[in-house]
């Protein structure tokens, strides 16, 4: 009566596997402005004040606050006007007491100035002159220089993934290009004689390969490069052969598994042969995926993931997601997470972590995760759900109504 | 005293630049294996039964069910086994009463077997020959045809955005090409005669061009390609032959304008004369982001954003990522919302929407949205912050404590 043997809790699993993974992150130099949704991977700080000089915030007149205090619509404050900065050059005018100078939004603040009068708030009096008809404190409607960062200080972590904003913020210090990690390169190997590619047409017993998709799409999600290696036979020689041939190749394995125990037994040998310490753990109480292999053969992360599309997926969310992130050099997980309130008891068992797929529903502005049942096997039980909820180890359950955590797929 | 005309609430605007926007979907067919978040632009029906065969979901014997009703570890039910079933092959064997054949997990079910016993619930009498010691219902381990899909049913609707399982889906079902929604192409001109390209250095008065990038990188996060098209002088023969060049090649044309209230006039007359109806809106009561043009050009969309980095994201996720979207033919917005408590009182004004950039920091377990302030024209300020809030319209402010939504950067 063969069984799994060993088989640990996920978090002893994650534990036992880092204890023998020691990840390296590679990095590249690449310009900043093709740098989105990268992860950054040296620690920056500005080279420079920004702004490097003073800027008006508004259209108005530059002018010494003290010029214009107590001045109302009633009784305004006069002011001679010296001349108008243009954008994009050296404010050379300067103003004494009593002067302004017309500036532009994102304009020099001229020598002298202090402060900004909105244009809305004055009146022209003639060619040369015009009425204040409210006050400014000092500094009002400037930015002063480094106000945005200053020189030497630090403007975005290491291990920032980089968004939209990030990038206009380097560009701005003239930061043109940036080291980030590299994606790691994540080969997938579908084993099994009943999986053919899915353009043939599948005879008795056979299947289309699904993981070979599911499991690149599911890399480039979490930041890595696949390397998908096609479908091996279940025979010793040509998995020994291509497992070897991907080690080499990637810095991550993913053997999406044929399910017999025949097969899984055979997989755990082909990786014990591959290096050391080989295979960590070998089954997972965890539903589903029980089935599952963790193992490190000389520095490279090997993973036998169940082959039922649903199992591989929790499974690769589970190790397989931090494995690349680890070597992204983040622990920040790729996937968004809400929450919501469960639909209906679900059930589970003390000393095992349930997966659930859920769907999600909105009723009177509250966000509802109705679980998708379905066996394991089934890929439509993945189309139908909007996300994953977990039931911990040491719970028998959760009740309808509770709060739970839904991870986005 | 200048000032903008015509302003009109976020709400208002949306509604009457719809009303001259009519979007045209653009869709190409490509490789399923290559369509991970792409738009779905077509309904898909399944062309045959998921699975074609009735299929195993564990390792064991399969049997007539009721040759096994009553069989328990004391008293087990005695089966002859006739054979293997191999992987990836037609079960040629048929089971008749009394027999069992030996099944892998996704192996073929014989004729004449209804139902799968679990290998750790049997025992082997000899070469030929087994115990059952646990009943097995009509059923019971057995994936039916069609159990996952059936032929002709629905399996993704159209606007559908693919996901790593979605394309699993199809390829289960030998669909190998899908057609979707063409990225729509975004131009983007940076204007001002302040702004220099960011690998310049900035001379006295100058600063490095921020939105090309931002706002490339926020056309990508949308689904959208983006074609940036430069700086453009502050002239107006210069940004006619720009604006007219961009709507030739472009299905959406944004100005990253300047500021300045003579700058935004001469914008809105050189959107004018580009096509009919020409500028819609001119000024949005939202801040930041109030100095902003709506216009359909001969049925091109055409925005003037604000210059200031904030502003321009904050209106870049107002108007124009709903736009990017019609033109993928979905109504989905791309960007993940949480809900979070506001962390101090924030106040605004009646008759204007407010957007407030947030850091969310978790406080015994729950999640708090911290304002993060600062001069719209800072873009350190988005780079401090997660996300942003809205204050609605009709709102005078949000206390401390209230639950907010946080829409993620």
């Amino acid at each position: 009566m063969p069984e799994l043997f060993n088989v640990r809790t996920p978090p002893e699993a994650w534990r036992i596997f880092q204890e023998h993974f020691r990840p390296q992150v590679r990095t590249e130099r690449i310009p900043t402005a093709q740098a989105l949704d990268r992860i950054l991977a040296e620690e920056l700080t500005a080279p420079q004040d920004l702004p490097s000089f003073r800027r008006s915030t508004v259209d108005g007149y530059a002018v010494n606050a003290a010029d214009t205090y107590g001045a109302t619509p009633g009784l305004p404050a006069f002011l001679t006007v010296v001349g108008e900065v243009p954008m994009g050059q050296r404010a050379e005018l300067e103003i004494g007491l009593g002067e302004a100078a017309l500036v532009h939004t994102g304009g020099m603040i001229p020598e002298g100035a202090n402060a900004v009068v909105m244009v809305e708030n004055t009146q022209q009096v003639d060619e040369a002159s015009i009425e204040v008809m409210k006050a400014v404190a000092e500094g009002e409607n400037v930015i002063q220089i480094g106000e945005d960062v200053r020189a030497g200080e630090p403007v975005l972590p290491s291990v920032k993934q980089l968004r939209p904003q990030d990038l206009g913020g380097l560009l701005a210090l003239g930061i043109t290009q940036v080291r980030v990690a590299l994606p790691p390169r994540v080969a997938i190997l579908s084993t099994g004689d009943e999986v053919i590619p899915p353009e043939e047409t599948p005879g008795p017993g056979q299947v289309r390969d699904i993981n070979s998709y599911t499991l690149s799409a599911l890399v480039t999600r979490a930041g890595g490069e696949p390397l998908p290696l096609g479908i091996i036979p279940d025979q010793r020689e040509a998995l020994e052969a291509a497992v070897a041939k991907a080690a080499e190749m990637a810095d991550v394995v993913v053997l999406s598994a044929g399910s017999s125990v025949s097969y899984r037994d055979m997989s755990a040998e082909v990786i014990n042969g591959l290096g050391r310490p080989g295979v960590l753990v070998h089954g997972v109480s965890v539903r589903p995926g029980k089935p599952t292999i963790l193992a490190v053969c000389d520095g490279v992360p090997v993973f036998g993931l169940p082959g039922n599309p649903v199992s591989a997926m929790v499974i690769f969310d589970l190790f397989i997601t931090p494995t690349i992130r680890a070597l992204l050099g983040t622990d920040t997980p790729p996937k968004q997470q809400i929450q919501a309130r469960l639909a209906r008891n679900v059930a589970s068992v003390t000393g095992r972590e349930d997966y659930v797929q859920v769907r999600l529903e909105e009723r009177d502005g509250e966000l509802w995760a109705v679980p998708v049942f379905g066996k394991s096997n089934l890929i439509y039980t993945l189309i139908h759900a909007d996300g994953t909820i977990q039931i911990p180890l040491d719970s028998g359950g959760v009740r309808e109504g509770a709060w739970v955590t839904v991870f986005l797929h």
